[in-house]
């Protein structure tokens, strides 16, 4: 997958007011969001489907990768731009060989060697986390800046930084050499998520550039 | 999918103990279980991908068909024998679309209408119950006797009746023209996993000879 422009990354949450998720999710597009994955731990196979289906006509509007968290048959049924794995779920070489060579595969890294894994087994980014404390995810491990940093030199892929981001903090991944910011709640619970994006975008152009 | 023996088809629950549960579905195989559903609704992906994995060795020795529950994915990543959907899940025509021609494809319907929708579908059977109160799915719609025999009736494809099926209670179904007893607690509870699918399945061949 080449030009994949991970700078703003939203993972999604909290979907049970569908109408208020996908306007959120519109809105974090108008403000510069680049990649949207859509992440459903709860849901039936079949609302999943249906949300992902309407998730993909606003991507599309806007030009904008999806990927699915975990649900490799949700991605393939919705033919969406790709699928990311966890620890738990799928691993990436299944994952890899189910969805083709043209479709994006990303990876939950929370050290060198799962970050290497990854690389091997094919995954197009990763996502290295969480690296401030989050409430969105409770069993992400805690991976400190130093760790990050190391992460992503021990790696030719580009990874994204996820767990905790804000406006606020995003400034002190600065020097971190990532390849964009990965936010759930920054977003979905900004009282206004176009302007949300935007200062997160500005951040991590401000310190890429 | 020809020559599918659907006579006794169990379905699954209860993994946690994996051993155990191994044990029992293999009982049942040497008991004479048809055809094995492997159905987890809690599971993290790769657990569920591992264990349909070691189930698979197991249903492959006894050349019994593997039929995976909703996870499409789970069923492409261990190339497993079919899959089975729930209304709740993916829809069929999209399941048969992504599994291909050659695999199974199982449909669950409470009345005529989502029986001749799946046949419509492409469905290789379906699955109607509950035909018995069961405390294994909360949410199952209840399918008296007579609107059993209407669905048989409605559909060329065969039938499976599912729900609260035990060694006692399988006598009733004699005239329903159904094609197999499907059962979960029946077997996945019982003391003597092999007798009790000799006894289920002696009970469904008598009164079909």
């Amino acid at each position: 997958m080449n030009n994949l422009d991970l700078s703003l990354y939203l993972v999604t949450n909290n979907s049970e007011d569908e109408e208020k998720f996908l306007n959120i999710i519109e809105e974090s597009l108008k403000g510069g969001v680049s990649v949207v994955q859509l992440r459903e731990k709860k849901a039936e196979t079949l609302d999943f489907y249906n949300l992902a289906l309407k998730v993909k006509e606003i991507t599309q509007k806007y030009n904008v990768p999806l990927i699915i968290n975990d649900r490799i048959d949700i991605a393939l049924a919705i033919d969406a731009d790709g699928v990311h794995v966890g620890q738990s779920d799928m691993p990436a070489k299944t994952a890899r060989s189910m969805i083709g060579e043209d479709k994006i595969l990303g990876v939950s890294a929370a050290n060198i060697k799962e970050a290497k894994k990854a690389q091997r087994e094919s995954a197009d980014y990763i996502g290295v986390g969480a690296v401030y404390p989050t409430n969105t995810k409770d069993d992400a491990t805690s991976v400190p800046k130093k760790e990050l940093k190391e992460i992503v030199k021990s790696v030719d892929i580009p990874v994204v930084a996820i767990g905790g981001i804000t406006q606020e903090n995003a400034h002190e991944l600065n020097d971190c050499g990532i390849d964009g910011l990965s936010v759930v709640s920054a977003i979905m619970e900004a009282k206004n998520p176009k302007i949300a994006s935007e200062n997160l975008l500005k951040e991590f152009k401000a310190k890429n550039s």
